[in-house]
């Protein structure tokens, strides 16, 4: 419960009323509870003198007794009205609650309303995202501990992966061969869809894996994570599928010198732009500038985007415990796609990967 | 283009300037562009008198462009501040938007108050997501055929699903032996996670499959569903594995008398609630009525859980073309539980349900 203490604490220093947090993620990081709520509502309420509370569907409030969570849980059912009910329990621990802080980039303007309706007198200016996605910046040893384990199956996964190339099979069923692999050894969930694309589907940076055979001699993307126990891993590697083109080589050279390249210039005092362009200026060097159309890395931990961006225009400086990918990418449309990416956290000199997989060119004969 | 000249001409009558929908399912519904944005903002702008234009992350340009959408896309690179961008693209077709509508339950505070800095003399007070989630209700006849090759896929997953359960196996690895099933066969997409639970761990309504064996001699809950081109299905089956005890047989027999009696009473004329208490009342008559804390159904269609809701207080009266869930529930803490369940399209005379794998209860081998 340090986390939740910090926030507390925060929300007093703040000189708050009421802290309400809405983003399920968010909750599972105070709380320990995870969940999608869907439509339904569920919120975490944390006051600076008084004991916090979950506010969830009847339907997960014996979920949450079952973590040991040592304060109130109420639950609502479908045909009630959850913010009528919210008030009250709040209004039992501050009997005015005039300064809020909301979470501005999750909570949604017709919860917002209510709230205001309910609380006609209060101001919600403040927005408490920024002290949460600062707090979840850093990871913990235990969190970094997780993570290690993410990337570990993720290059379970690349194993997999390269083994399961053939000409014989569809994209998707590559996909259908490393997850089936991953959940019988009881990884349930990958981070996002996998990714495979081979030869000019490769080129859509943020494409599926298709129902199309492999391409022969061509390079084959692979974009992958997994979720283990709620924090994420999330890599990239590419690799050729028989003999490929010079042009494939050179994209695959020099997306893989601004991959490394960026790797070493991971460290504390580095800021996320300049970061970000260590490797975009060696791609534009090289003439593909114009192909490598999105950041260099985002944030990953309980979600797989999170702070911090790495991109143009953000001055954050790289601190220890920060999490985030280097996946520089080349795509050019119509021929081919490279994207090479590890997700790193950063000590107090330099990095540590949360994958191993090699980034050496591999080339696998077509079967 | 139907349904989106609908939403003009809607904002045409409603006197609004500008429509505003932001959630990615209703972008997809409208313009067939389906997306995850994540953080990134993605947006179609609808006009009473202009043509309207989708705003989206640059490395989504060409998917859409690939789509024929006939209108402008603008793309916007990540370091940009897209409603400064969106501001500008807006003026260009109308001089000073005043009279706005937004999607409440889906736009977030930060995006709303990026409108009101963009846009201070606007109003935003309609809600677009009471004509919208209207539109969306009434499933066309090609909504329905996408939606009946989801539901024989999620029978097929259920045939599946009865085969691979085995005392050596956990409920994990069922799920795994579904999945892996079904997307050898390309459906890549469950609608949610498939859930295998046995014993006691039905009794948990939101619970998930877990690392442990099945338990013999006891009901075994399945339920999942597969996305086809978009659409959903969702079903759920409890079969026994061995021989089970009386009360579990018992709360069996009551849970399908509710559901057959619900999928009857399901027709054109009876309201929301009253069909919830159809199978409620059943429930309740047996002593049960605690251990069914949830609604009856949930519409189903692009998403899982849309409108209709079937639940007390909803007095929205049934009409052809409605999709929705019959899936009443007995959940034992500690016990057992049973969950059956089909989504079906309302017909001018009665319904047709999407699955058909029998509801008969099924008493499997130990295996």
């Amino acid at each position: 419960m340090d986390k939740l203490d910090q926030l507390r604490q925060w929300t007093q220093k703040q000189h708050l009323d009421v802290t309400y947090v809405s983003d399920p993620k968010n909750i599972e990081y105070y709380t320990g509870f995870g969940s999608d709520p869907l439509e339904r509502t569920l919120g975490l309420f944390v006051f600076a003198d008084a004991d916090p509370f979950i506010f969830a569907p009847a339907l997960e409030v014996e979920s949450i007794k079952g973590l040991n969570w040592p304060y109130d849980v109420y639950g609502y059912l479908d045909h009630q009205e959850p913010y009528a009910l919210i008030s009250d329990y709040i209004k039992q621990r501050v009997k005015n609650p005039l300064k809020w802080a909301i979470e501005k980039p999750q909570l949604q303007v017709h919860r917002y309303e209510a709230l205001i309706q309910n609380f006609p007198e209060a101001s919600f200016d403040v927005n408490a995202t920024d002290f949460i996605e600062h707090q979840r910046l850093y990871k913990s040893a235990a969190e970094i501990d997780l993570m290690m384990a993410a990337g570990a199956e993720a290059d379970e996964a690349f194993r997999t992966a390269f083994k399961a190339i053939s000409k014989d099979r569809t994209e998707q069923q590559i996909v259908a061969e490393i997850e089936y692999h991953m959940m019988k050894q009881g990884v349930m969930h990958m981070s996002f869809d996998t990714i495979v694309q081979s030869g000019a589907n490769a080129a859509n940076p943020h494409g599926a894996a298709l129902p199309d055979k492999m391409t022969p001699n061509a390079l084959v993307l692979f974009d992958l994570g997994t979720v283990h126990q709620g924090y994420n891993s999330d890599a990239s590697r590419t690799v050729a599928f028989g003999k490929i083109d010079a042009k494939s080589k050179e994209i695959y050279d020099v997306c893989l010198e601004a991959q490394l390249t960026a790797m070493d210039a991971a460290k504390p005092g580095i800021t996320a732009a300049e970061l970000d362009n260590v490797a975009r200026s060696i791609i534009t060097k090289a003439g593909y500038g114009e192909y490598f159309n999105h950041r260099l890395g985002h944030g990953i931990g309980m979600t797989d985007h999170e702070y911090p961006s790495i991109m143009a225009g953000n001055d954050l400086v790289i601190e220890p415990g920060m999490c985030f990918s280097i996946e520089p990418g080349i795509y050019i449309p119509g021929v081919a796609g490279v994207r090479i990416e590890d997700c790193i956290h950063v000590t107090e000199t330099g990095n540590v990967p949360f994958t191993k997989t090699s980034k050496d060119l591999l080339e696998l004969p077509i079967v």
